[in-house]
């Protein structure tokens, strides 16, 4: 059964020798304190270690199944949700004022990628309540607040969100589902949802969907879009759950992967339904959330690859097989092991130094939301909304890449189910589609977010690797490795940019043909910039006379080899784009 | 259910536009006229279409089931194999000494092709049955060819091979299953075996096993193998069955994907076996069937991937979501098909122009492998030998990666098990594994085949990269497009030739950690030489005046879009590789 510890130390380090969260200003972020959060994250890598982590395979290969309008949990998740609930683990970054803990997004962060990576298909029961939570904090009524927020804080109700219909996904004008105003200020909702995680379950007592649908009067496509409150059971006034809502689930999708999580159908047929925030404004309501939305699936791609990667680590020390080219270092057994091979070592860097340039990116990321959210910070915001289809269009795709490459170590037995690497390759699979399909979060990079605020956001991006670099070029041990290096691959980004200003505003194909590469240079550039800083915060370690050098040495070869190996993929990025619209489009469509 | 039509058209471009195979000199291949070879992929088609892809999902959803000692096989593979059987698809290339049609190795590679885009899975049974016959026609006495050859031919009888150990696979030295030779001359063969393909099922009479066994006296690590015929039923003097063997089927791997293919832990207790070829030399018997073992797998990457890419071509056509943002190109229905995307032509012209490419690369290696067999030539033999690793790794990799990018034009339809896509992802990732790791044919491709024959064979590649550019650079269409960006990627390939030769004899270390780098690097430089052949024979078409145009010139803006779009990739892979071992082998084993 596959292994799975929480990588403490190394969210230690990010949260104190790269973000120094006590000193960084955001409300909230004081409490902080090395003590504190190494509690925190312990205590939360006990629950996943013991509680999810074993449960992983055993809900890949149960899976859920509908029994009379019920979804059937695989065995022990019922359980280990009641574990999460009196651990207090679902109400750690809620408000207070709903029985939540109060803590910042990022420590919310922090403990999700634990949870993930212990068991990702689990962790969405939660996840999606999470969502569903936020929803109704930004703009639910002061009554759906209190009938809806407790619940959901508790985790005592869970939570969905009803997006997709079978004929549209990205293209959300297109929605049948109907909203039908009723005298007493309900809504009548009738459509069919599909692919709705956590749709239908037996973990707790209620459920509450959010539902986009189109209501009378909002004109064509998603102009006339609202979201509504669909709960599985209807709440009395007294809290108390009342009559069964006529919603039900149709079927449990078979999966590639996230087996554990129900993938519902689901069916609502005169539903009762109620409006959450302005009528026809349901578009802008989902926007609200879709920050933290996209940065938790781009958190799963990476979280995902962290698991594989252990196993595989622990499979390339343990396994016997062939001899180092160098001269044996094992000449007392029959082979040396996997890990002196040196294909074997590249393939295992790459896993190292891209989970870890991630998940600094991720914390990154949570942390400007924290800033943004808890001081208001405009700049914040905008800085986080350029980086989101980045942390989740590349994180996503590079995440899947490195849970084959982990699965690859095991030769054979990674291909067998037994041995549970197959499943990291097939969840991880998932980040890349839902949420926004990668293809969008590069159309939504390059269309609408380097422009956004006269695109002041990917200037400051740019000014802010400057300047670190500029700061930092008289350390000769930043230089080389990581500052050069990081010039370079920002000054291809930068190229990118003026091509697609100066083709993009005549012929727009020129510049979404080049949409994906831009999103995974821009990737790159980010992860560069990540390591840079953590290459700074550990020689500073070592400077300072830190007692785990070991530690600090690894970080500063691991992200050597990101720089080195991983870094001169912008320049292949910037030719792809270069060659604009002509080559992509060239074809008739009947020709494919 | 996804759909699939034989790529007859893209084949006969290749067979006699692009290697005009009645012209080549090699015998057999005069008979390989047009007509003659339309017929065969034809009919090849039709049994592809009707019979074979209809059971792909089936045998994916019902795998294999052991029971009582013998396998079932999914429904309707047991009437599948016997309409192979009768229609002679089993014998294409065989000796017709024993009942074969004799047909060159390519008209065989390009029917496997076929056979394996509609049923992967179902395709193994009879491609081990072919290494089985191969490994027999190369090695076997008079008495045992006439024994087993035409009812391996007829497929009556199949065949499997039996390497891999639980605690070996790459590492054969280790090998435990021991022979011990017995007084009539046959040999007690005592051991288990892994991963087993075909191992044990229920569509042949009897199952030919060739083991892999150590017999004394032949020293230690992979010298002391010798390879053994293990049948599952003895058979008798007048080619009866007889007794059955002391061998038996312990366990049915779950797998990830290729449900449809038994694949089986087999436990040999003191079988019967039979020393095929000379004794303690068991390992080159092996590798004499390695080079049509590999192009094989090879082959498995891209005809996947060519499935895959069919239905996502066809989903994008019809599938409406969104608006071109060049303006609508479907103003009368409710959105455009996917097609109009930049982003979704992207990927798609990835996987077209990769599976054309390496199509060509295959049918080329498979047309050397006949030059190598039939006319003894051993340039030929040494070019093959270099290019099978870079077929079988290359293709690989990027087969699986573009059933992938296939699936994500389904978005989440991709995801659910129902629209097929997972499974060409699934079942495509095997081949990365199998037939020697990719990490393996890496290690192959730098370590062995660079330094072969005294480099010959990669100067003689090299040399026919340039000749090939200066016999065309008068002809200003290829020059821009095709030429200029192949001498660039082969000028890489050639700088990392000689960074390995300058360190790699005092640090071995420097070339096997850029060796993965190396193999995808020749892999681009061979798809770009195959682009710039099959560009040069499509304008030739035009300038003739051939009437299928569009063909020709969807094939020149494919060609165009690969040479523009991926060369550039080999300037990556260079600037990895020259940064040498040192990133690579930086951390101690621990610190992983």
């Amino acid at each position: 059964m596959p292994i799975y510890a929480a990588p403490v130390k190394d969210m230690q380090f990010l949260l104190h020798d790269v973000l120094k969260v006590t000193e960084a200003g955001i409300p909230g972020y004081a409490d902080l304190d090395r003590d504190f959060t190494n509690a925190v994250l312990d205590e939360a890598g006990k629950v996943a270690s013991d509680v999810l982590a074993p449960l992983n395979p055993i809900g890949d290969r149960e899976g859920c199944r509908l029994e009379n309008g019920v979804v059937r949990t695989p065995s022990g998740f019922g359980h280990a949700f009641e574990v999460m609930k009196r651990g207090g683990w679902t109400a750690l970054d809620c408000d207070p004022d709903y029985g939540g803990q109060g803590l910042p997004y990022l420590m919310g962060t922090a403990v999700g990628e634990i949870f993930v990576s212990a068991n990702m298909a689990f962790n969405m029961y939660q996840g999606l309540t999470h969502g569903a939570y936020s929803a109704i904090h930004a703009h639910g009524s002061a009554e759906q607040k209190a009938t809806y927020l407790p619940k959901l804080v508790a985790c005592d109700w869970t939570g969905t969100m009803n997006l997709t219909e079978p004929h549209c996904g990205t293209d959300l004008g297109l929605m049948r589902t109907k909203a039908e105003p009723q005298a007493d200020g309900s809504y009548r909702i009738t459509g069919q949802k599909i692919f709705i995680s956590a749709g239908e379950h037996d973990m707790a007592a209620n459920i509450v969907h959010l539902v986009l649908a189109k209501a009378p009067g909002g004109g064509e496509g998603t102009k006339g879009i609202s979201l509504f409150i669909v709960p599985k059971f209807l709440v009395n006034p007294d809290g108390s759950l009342g009559a069964r809502n006529s919603l039900s689930c149709g079927k449990v999708e078979e999966k590639m992967g996230i087996h554990g999580n129900s993938t519902c159908v689901m069916n609502y047929d005169g539903a009762t339904g109620y409006l959450l925030g302005d009528l026809h404004k349901g578009m802008r309501a989902m926007f609200t959330m879709m920050n933290e939305a996209r940065l938790g699936v781009g958190l799963q791609g990476y979280a995902v690859a962290e698991a594989a990667y252990q196993n595989a680590a622990a499979y390339a020390r343990d396994r016997l097989q062939g001899r180092a080219v160098t001269g044996s270092e094992n000449p007392a057994g029959p082979a040396d092991p996997l890990i002196v091979h040196p294909d074997i070592r590249r393939n295992l860097m790459d896993q190292k130094s891209f989970v870890e340039g991630a998940r600094a990116l991720t914390f990154w990321g949570a942390s400007l939301i924290d800033r943004s959210v808890r001081s208001g910070d405009a700049e914040a915001e905008g800085l986080v909304s350029l980086m989101i289809p980045v942390i989740k269009g590349f994180q996503t795709d590079k995440g899947f890449e490195m849970a084959v490459a982990a699965q690859q170590v095991f030769g054979g037995h990674g291909y067998i189910e037994e041995w549970g690497m197959s499943q990291f390759a097939r969840d991880a699979r998932i980040a890349m589609i839902y949420e926004g399909a990668n293809g969008v979060q590069a159309l939504d990079l390059v269309g609408r977010k380097l422009a956004q605020d006269g695109g002041r956001h990917v200037l400051a991006f740019f000014e802010m690797v400057k300047t670190f670099c500029k700061e930092n070029e008289g350390d000769a041990r930043l230089k080389t490795g990581f500052l050069d290096p990081l010039k370079a691959a920002s000054k291809d980004l930068q190229a990118a940019g003026v091509y697609f200003m100066q083709t993009g505003m005549k012929a727009p194909n020129a510049a979404l043909a080049g949409s994906y590469d831009f999103m995974h240079m821009m990737g790159h550039v980010c992860l560069g910039l990540m390591w840079a800083r953590m290459a700074k915060a550990a020689y500073a370690g070592l400077d300072a006379g830190a007692t785990d050098r070991d530690f600090l040495e690894a970080k500063i070869a691991t992200g050597r080899y990101y720089m080195a190996r991983h870094l001169p993929a912008t320049a292949m990025h910037l030719a792809r784009i270069e060659t604009g619209a002509e080559p992509v489009m060239a074809l008739a469509a009947e020709a494919f």
